[in-house]
């Protein structure tokens, strides 16, 4: 199986998707990478590898969108970037996923319009795996879709049944709608039109609170983009805080050294699942395709983790029962 | 200057708002407080504590609104309910601020059908009080309007503003929207149209994200009360899921318990800001009159404070000083 990797996306590009790369094909060996970037580029970086020269390709793509620049602009502007040639080639049947650390808006609005939508489906969306004191759960949207309509939260609910499945092995994730309030009767009209559908739902618990999501009360987190990407960046900011919080106080209260690496590593370990950089990518729900997307600052493994996250998806024709699941 | 208190509001009454009674009068010898709630209740609590008997009046009300009853029926049903006869003698002139650690919901209800609304503002608000590094900002919508208009983001700012600049005493409070990104077009129409409006406000920043929040980045946090709902409950799981995390650490590192005794020790002095049970009250911001709410798990001294706080309102003569903001 071939999987396209976006060599350019992501905070450390060429060294962690190429690495990432690297360790994929290690890790197993059915996997063929098809390296996507300005091609001087990944082939000084590839030589700094050693690997088997048959499971690893470039297709050249002179163009890189910039972490920053606008997604739509962007994808119109530079039809040579990686995003668009991976994605086109993905399209074209040459390879069975495209995988990105890359600019999150391109890679939406490229795999939409590039790839299309799965048949039913009202708007693909972008689910982020979250980290919990239970482990990781998923939050859908994440952000692709500011508002959203009843009929969405209840696609939304069965892509990330499928997706938790499929690629988490959870056999019934549960699922929760983050409310106001758990009653039926909280939220604006779109929420309690959401729980209505929602609950024909077997695995759907109900409505969940903001201070349910780092217990981990479900599996999935469904909301609106809006809240979504403000509860998701929110959560990211944590282990940063809690640092500088416990540094602060280390040091007013004249804390020592040793003492101070010991609470660190106990830190670490605790935080561990926050760890954003480990958890691999996650598809755009919803697209024609297999397209993932991982966090700015993945680290190779977390690049390897997201390819084989792909073919994961391709594995457990993902798509199929997704489709299967919306039209039934 | 005689202030009311909600005697069975909250989960602990009649002992918190009592004892909270108490500290507030010993403090502020300019104070005199009118405990609302049923007369023999109050007196059996009131008997437990010395202090001047000329300072503390009980005014009977004999029907208590639970914390989890719908606000809007309860307010509807419960006629003689300590929360409608505290704010109905706010009304009459009886006192000069009706405080309270019960039903957000209903407090806000009776609080905007008795005392009407203060000339030129759209809807009333919650403002929140919400911990960062840097100290405590102030969080609007916290949950009183699920979903905002444009203009309504701009009367909130400047009703925060006052706030925070009269009673935290911050002279320029910065002024911050949540949104999915910084720049002006991100977010929905809504968003866009109010980031507009903003921008006319001195202490405005601008758009802020979600890792913005407990960093501190502004004095004032806008949002819509759903986002706002969901944020606020999210920070408060916070220092309850750390204690968590660490102590399974602990116990999976085989840590002793004098050094799980530092450790706990230091996390407490860091997450101090986070303790919401000392911060006091805040006011329904936009009414015609000084009513507030405090958290339901408010210790005596955050009744204290609370109490403290809305004779500060009322000094300030922060009601005056918003309708002359808005309508300027």
């Amino acid at each position: 199986m071939m999987i396209a990797v976006d060599a350019v996306g992501g905070d450390h590009f060429p060294e962690n998707p190429v690495s990432g790369a690297v360790l994929a094909v290690e890790e197993n060996k059915d996997l063929e990478i098809l390296l996507v970037g300005p091609e001087e580029i990944v082939q000084e970086e590839l030589s700094k590898h050693s690997f088997d020269k048959a499971k690893i390709h470039i297709l050249h793509a002179p163009e890189i969108i910039g972490m920053d620049e606008s997604p739509s602009s962007a994808v119109k502007s530079k039809k040579s970037s990686s995003i668009t040639i991976g994605i086109t080639a993905h399209k074209q049947g040459e390879c069975a996923a495209f995988v990105s650390a890359g600019n999150t808006g391109a890679l939406l609005a490229a795999s939409t319009f590039i790839l299309g939508k799965l048949e039913g489906v009202i708007r693909p969306t972008i689910a982020a795996t979250y980290p919990t004191i239970k482990g990781i759960s998923l939050l859908i949207d994440a952000g692709a879709n500011l508002e959203l309509k009843p009929e969405m939260y209840l696609q939304f609910a069965k892509m990330g049944t499928i997706f938790s499945r499929e690629i988490f092995g959870k056999e019934n994730p549960t699922i929760g709608q983050l409310n106001v309030g758990e009653e039926p009767e909280k939220g604006t009209e779109v929420n309690k039109q959401a729980h209505i559908l929602l609950s024909q739902l077997p695995n759907y618990v109900g409505n969940i609170e903001g201070k349910d999501i780092l217990f981990g009360k479900t599996d999935i987190f469904l909301a609106d983009g809006f809240t979504g990407n403000i509860v998701l960046k929110f959560g990211e900011s944590i282990p940063d805080v809690l640092k500088y919080m416990l540094a602060r106080t280390m040091k007013q209260e004249g804390i020592g050294p040793d003492m101070q690496k010991k609470i660190y590593n106990i830190l670490e370990i605790s935080l561990k699942t926050f760890n954003y950089e480990h958890v691999g990518g996650v598809p755009f729900l919803g697209v024609d395709g297999t397209s993932l997307v991982g966090h700015g600052g993945s680290s190779p493994v977390a690049i390897k983790n997201m390819i084989i996250n792909a073919s994961q998806c391709v594995e457990h024709q993902v798509n199929k029962k997704i489709v299967a699941s919306l039209n039934n």
